[in-house]
């Protein structure tokens, strides 16, 4: 199995068997787990272009690059940028190529963004999130969290909760599990903000569902709670954000009646949704989420740039 | 002949012989062109400080340091440091030098800039641009993009089209052309665009050249085809700038009757000016021109540090 | 001695022993004042978090990581960032540190930023300035300065003059002499800005001191001239600035009478209080700080991660 050369523009390009075999590379960089350098990577620059801010996703590549022994070409902040003038992408990527590079990791606000700069690329390009739907690295580090937890994905119940409907990765998280077998997820939220049909549509026939208002309706049965930010931006209106947010806040107290073994993720930055006192409890794993994101995102670099050792 | 610790501030420091001699360095420097690192510049850091936006150029001098195998301290931007507290640029270039870089790569808004950072600064300064006249590694990748392409500079017919009068570019390319024999510059712009008498001036007795209008008038004598942007912010007014873009726009059909091997450049980033559709036909250089910058500028690193290898 | 794995969060947590340690460690590193670059720190990432911008700062701690031969991870502005979502500082080091990375510098608006930094990362924490009062690397790299200068601190006359009450330097610096023998500080500013009342109790037991508004009673007497800004910032209104700049601004002709060998020493940036015609004079060492900055934290850093060599 070899991902070398290969452009990541959408977590349904991966099979099951090259997202298990990731984990399993991901595993073996245990040295980068406890902040050793490995030099594979030596002489490699990977550019890093973020069209919008996010610091997380940004370091996070970042210091995988760094890690491996290469290192990256920051395009900076857009507003200062050719992009100001008026360039198109195209032209922007066929720059940022020409310098020869050894990778493109673009962030963009618009769909198809990433499709579009493989297009004009001769390097490989792992879209790092564009627009609302797509941002392939985020769903592999959830799953790979998950993965780690249990050795396996296949009949763990999921709880996700928050903003289902507006939120990026409810959808994407849920098309990742339909690649595994007898996976349930409970959809937590108001009605207001559950899951779009077009998600349940796509996911229905690889995975079971149910739609709930309220976490304690299933917490018993839950393996992994997943929470998230109710985004302000993406709400109608503030008064509606005031309302709700209230509401999906995860404290110790909620999780009462869990199993043993639950584990807490959320990908971060949090705000009131999950309270600083769960940190605490041993199911907290959204700290541990970030530098699973770090080593999954260094494997697969690894993979693409088809490095040894 | 040697660059070594070498302050370039204006491309009229440079001897014809340097040039040539330059040119042939980049050349040697195929690898890079291939995306590969170099070990020469190991250990060597690069003060790369930008006063005013530029990305491609900063960029390109970045991918440049890094391809060597040297590394880059990046100023940052102007509004968030001391300079915004009213620190002189003498005073910013001291503390700079004082950290002991191996080199100083400046932008700066106002002309001059670049001859009092080499006054004030131990190591090298190499102008990246300084108010509208002086942006010498600009004219070189220029020229260099021209002799990569012919073998030669002399005895060819140069066009230059676009915003004569107030762009940087079309000046300094002719001053750059100058050097070489029998070259013949076709300027291609409207009356109230067309290139300035102190340029003209300059370079009358190294260069024969003709100010047109219409592209059509001289497209079957053309070597070169140099396309620049109408800039909007050299304007005096927004009506003016929305009348002028229209009429110089190059597309495929622009070209008809061209020669065999004319090539079509353009320092980038394009708005309008230069149509996509340009970009598949066999005349299109302007993204081997990125390559060309970013190599070119390896090559006058690599000599101002004396690096051997 | 050791100061492996240390948080540097006050400069009151350095004893005289460890402070004078670091000089001669920061001695040893004389190749790189020269601008040589080690390769001691090679695959070490430290990262750098501002949460305000400092330039000078910034620039040197980035410069001795990489003099060093490690590299940065840095965080860039905040305002582009999910500190702008409303992330907690606690939860934002908390992800840092899951990176992995070997060492958190912190700047920060907040006073007490660095000592929770510190409480919730596994790496070190250096405290880059946070609020009004502690800036332990910039008291070291003041003291090193003299201590470099004299090859003592003991016995010293210290004038530090301009805004000594909202400046963060003279108050430090004030506790920063404090752990050596037989300083005598004069400080020199109007009564409106001179130094608060709780630094001269913390110091008094320690130091002799006399307050003075007029350089000129003092001057015959000084080793050291310590001038800092009067920050636009700090006072209460435009007015107060504008009329007590011009009082405290340095010249070659206020060095009249001075000892042979005083030196004269600035923070920097500077404004309009200390005279460009100083620089040329013998007694001008504000320059020298610069490196002298960049080559103490390389020594701290070099300490901290317990590097050879």
């Amino acid at each position: 199995m070899t991902l070398k050369g290969r452009d990541i523009i959408s977590f349904f390009d991966f099979s099951r068997e090259e997202v298990e075999y990731l984990f399993r590379r991901a595993d073996e960089l245990e040295s980068l787990r406890r902040g050793e350098t490995l030099n594979v990577a030596n002489g490699k620059i990977v550019a890093v272009i973020f069209f919008e801010p996010s610091t997380r996703t940004r370091l996070s590549f970042t210091m995988a690059v760094k890690r491996l022994g290469g290192d990256v070409l920051d395009f900076g902040e857009v507003q200062r940028t050719s992009v100001a003038k008026g360039e198109t992408l195209a032209d922007t990527i066929k720059m940022i190529d020409g310098y020869k590079v050894d990778l493109i990791v673009l962030r963009h606000p618009s769909e198809g963004a990433s499709k579009l700069a493989a297009e004009f690329a001769e390097a490989p390009v792992i879209n790092a999130g564009d627009g609302s739907r797509e941002h392939p690295t985020q769903t592999l580090l959830d799953l790979y969290t998950i993965w780690r937890e249990f050795k396996h994905i296949d009949n763990l119940n999921i709880g996700i909760m928050g903003d289902l409907k507006y939120g990026r990765t409810p959808s994407s998280l849920s098309y990742g599990l339909s690649l595994f077998s007898n996976v349930k997820i409970y959809y937590i939220a108001p009605e207001i903000l559950q899951i779009r049909e077009e998600v349940l549509e796509m996911v229905e026939r690889k995975i079971r569902y149910e739609k709930i208002e309220k976490l304690q309706d299933a917490i018993n049965e839950l393996d992994v709670l997943y929470v998230t930010r109710i985004q302000k931006e993406r709400l109608p209106n503030p008064e509606e954000y005031e309302k709700l947010k209230g509401l999906y806040t995860v404290t110790p107290s909620s999780l009462e009646g869990c199993k043993e073994n639950l584990i807490v993720m959320h990908p971060l930055p949090r705000v009131t949704e999950l309270s600083p006192e769960v940190d605490s409890t041993k199911h907290a794993r959204y700290f541990q989420q970030a530098v699973n994101g770090m080593v999954i995102r260094a494997a697969l670099i690894k993979e693409i740039l088809g490095l040894e050792g």
